[in-house]
């Protein structure tokens, strides 16, 4: 067809099922892990009013946001992160009840949200103008309980994923005290650039680079010691995590936690963050209503690539365990019929669905597609009643009963 | 904040956790027996090159979709359905290997896709401009096999979901013979429009009103009857196929069996469709080369809707079993240690947060949220070492040890 290039959008991407299994394994894992805290599922529209949206990541975030005029006219944007969506849902429903008389979002709210964002970054290795976020939050509770279940929540996380080496990074920012915002975001460097460059852009932007000292050698903070206390409580090893107290990551919304993980052997960067940030979630409220909030979003991408360099995905993530073949439309009852009895015992199992393929094309398919066993009925298992059971990893084959056959699979 | 107006666009909808998990339910079931037949996930990226999807749906499509110029100066287009995105993923990789040599796409490619689409239609009840698809598709396979898998896949699916009275309409495209596309389209119409409307439209519009009969009185063709012959092979229960030689889904791209599922009792219309298209998926193949295919896709709104009606949701989709109230800060330990060992034992767990909250708000938020149990601790409890534990929709509560209540909740 004509000559039109077959590619996708740069910083796209189409995940064939190899690597959609993955995303999916990490995004069950999560969930199940978000859902036994409590957390509840919510998703918004990819589309937004472009004025709900703008202005509220900066200028950079307004450049790099999607924005366009739809079919009838409207100034629209696509999502661009998720906490934004989260404040408009809070004040849109926060007060709203059912037909039933029953409040739409009882409070506290505490949500999870998987969904796809978009952003026009300069791709690179790692950044991608698709992506998906995976974010959790409290929304509404101001004790400090809630900022060390959310380090409770992320610990348990990274431990559900494999991850063994994984460190919890933790800041108040109310370390930086009266420290401008912009000589927090130059400390905020240091693990990127060294204590030196850090001082020295400290100079050159004007500030006191004594700043980065005071800084380095403040003491943890009675909220911060509280929170470490109760997430010991709750479960959480107290060598996962380190005070850092030049931890700022960048946002100027923090109020109060912050926090990053980095994984021991994955140099690329933190696999994901967050923290306390009172003075956002409110910011479609009436001025000067305040709601407290915090949460912590999943470097999803990251996840995966860390998984897979450290080899934490399960060996088997097809999801098919056998493939019932084909010798010929003489055996095609009998081939449905096996299929049909071992998907009655819930072993996921794909009928070859052509009689005429040869059995080696058969085989090979199979094993291109990670599939564990293959099924083969012949003239001789026919006449004997049984199958042959081949293992495609080892080769090793043995013929069984359809009855044994079930339960040999089932219990895989 | 100034006077902006809180508000999703038309046809563009909000997911609170109530609805959010309804969703999530009917995707897993859904995602499970696909799963069960050796389909596999794949995804492709929400925006495309606007080159790949113009010109694919026809005139009313290129009207409806949304198209725009990125910051880039590239013109892009959002998904509009899955089937083009599916035929550019079979041209692109198709026959691309991995760096193992491995091929990327072993092929029959059994996919399933479960992501949102978009479509600038008039809104009307039911009819969203942000909705998800939930496609199956075979691709690769001319056996009858494949499109009886399709009959069987749609029949576990909708009875998985708890619908027992169901129909699938099935037909034939090459029953239409050599009638014009229109005057299908207007046969089509029939169920809707009663046979008189439709005689009186295909008079109108210049064709023989005789089709009509034609069409009625046709005869199972013997590709159709081989496909149910297959799909009862395969456990398909016989008295839900019903032959609708009328029926033809108002698309001219099937090139043999058309299928449609409609639900007794529920009247908005079909809950899903699909048949076989040989000559789609091959469309950014060079010309000639065919790539036969037969797919379905579920009408995901619908079915939610249908289920609703019918009651079909299980009573329990709050994840949560049971909150751990707090009487005082002086039971936050033993709080968090309670929920520590509940959720040990898989039991979703929900810790209030907030230790100078009252009980009767606490127990309100349980209610509000359908949690089924409360844990409750004060100093009565305390001094016996038990916990009680509250049913929240009897009322009942009876004090337990601990480790009889993590039993007693993990067996729910």
């Amino acid at each position: 067809m004509s000559n039109m290039k077959l590619q996708t959008l740069k910083g796209f991407r189409d995940f064939l099922p190899v690597e959609a299994r993955k995303r999916q394994y990490v995004i069950n894992t999560l969930r199940s892990v978000f859902e036994s805290y409590g957390f509840e599922p919510l998703e918004t529209p990819t589309l937004e009013y472009e004025e709900i949206l703008m202005g509220k990541y900066g200028e950079e975030g307004d450049k790099l946001m999607y924005r366009f005029e739809d079919n009838g006219g409207r100034r629209v944007a696509m999502r661009y992160d998720q906490t934004v969506p989260l404040a408009r849902v809070v004040a849109q429903y926060g007060s709203a009840s059912s037909p039933q008389g029953q409040p739409l979002l009882p409070f506290p709210f505490k949500r999870y949200q998987v969904q796809p964002v978009w952003r026009a970054e300069n791709t690179q290795k790692g950044r991608f103008r698709e992506f998906l976020q995976c974010d959790i939050d409290t929304v509404g509770v101001e004790s400090q309980a809630a900022d060390a279940e959310i380090v409770s929540v992320v610990a348990k996380s990274f431990e559900a994923l494999g991850f063994t080496k994984y460190k919890i990074l933790l800041n108040d920012r109310k370390i930086f005290g009266s420290i401008p915002p912009k000589a927090i975001t130059i400390i905020d460097k240091l693990e990127k650039v060294g204590g030196e460059k850090v001082k020295q852009e400290l100079r050159e932007k004007g500030y006191d680079e004594a700043f980065l000292e005071k800084v380095q050698n403040s003491k943890l903070t009675d909220d911060l010691n509280l929170i470490i206390e109760i997430a010991k409580g709750m479960g959480v090893d107290a060598n996962k995590i380190v005070f850092e107290p030049t931890l700022a990551r960048g946002l100027d919304y923090y109020t109060g936690m912050i926090l990053e993980v980095e994984i021991d052997g994955y140099d690329v960067g933190s696999v994901g963050g967050g923290g306390r940030y009172d003075k956002l979630v409110g910011m479609f409220l009436p001025a000067g209503r305040q709601v407290p909030a915090v949460g912590f979003a999943f470097g999803f991408d990251r996840i995966i690539e860390a998984m897979d360099e450290m080899q934490l995905f399960p060996d088997e993530l097809q999801t098919v365990q056998v493939l019932v073949t084909i010798m010929g439309q003489e055996y095609a009852d009998d081939a449905m019929e096996i299929a049909s009895k071992l998907r009655a015992n819930n072993v996921n199992t794909e009928l070859w669905l052509d009689a005429h393929a040869k059995m080696e094309k058969q085989l090979k398919y199979a094993d291109q597609k990670g599939i564990a066993y293959a099924v083969i009925l012949g003239p001789e298992e026919k006449e004997k009643g049984v199958v042959t059971l081949k293992n495609l990893k080892t080769h090793e084959q043995k013929q069984t009963t359809i009855e044994e056959l079930t339960e040999l699979l089932s219990a895989q």
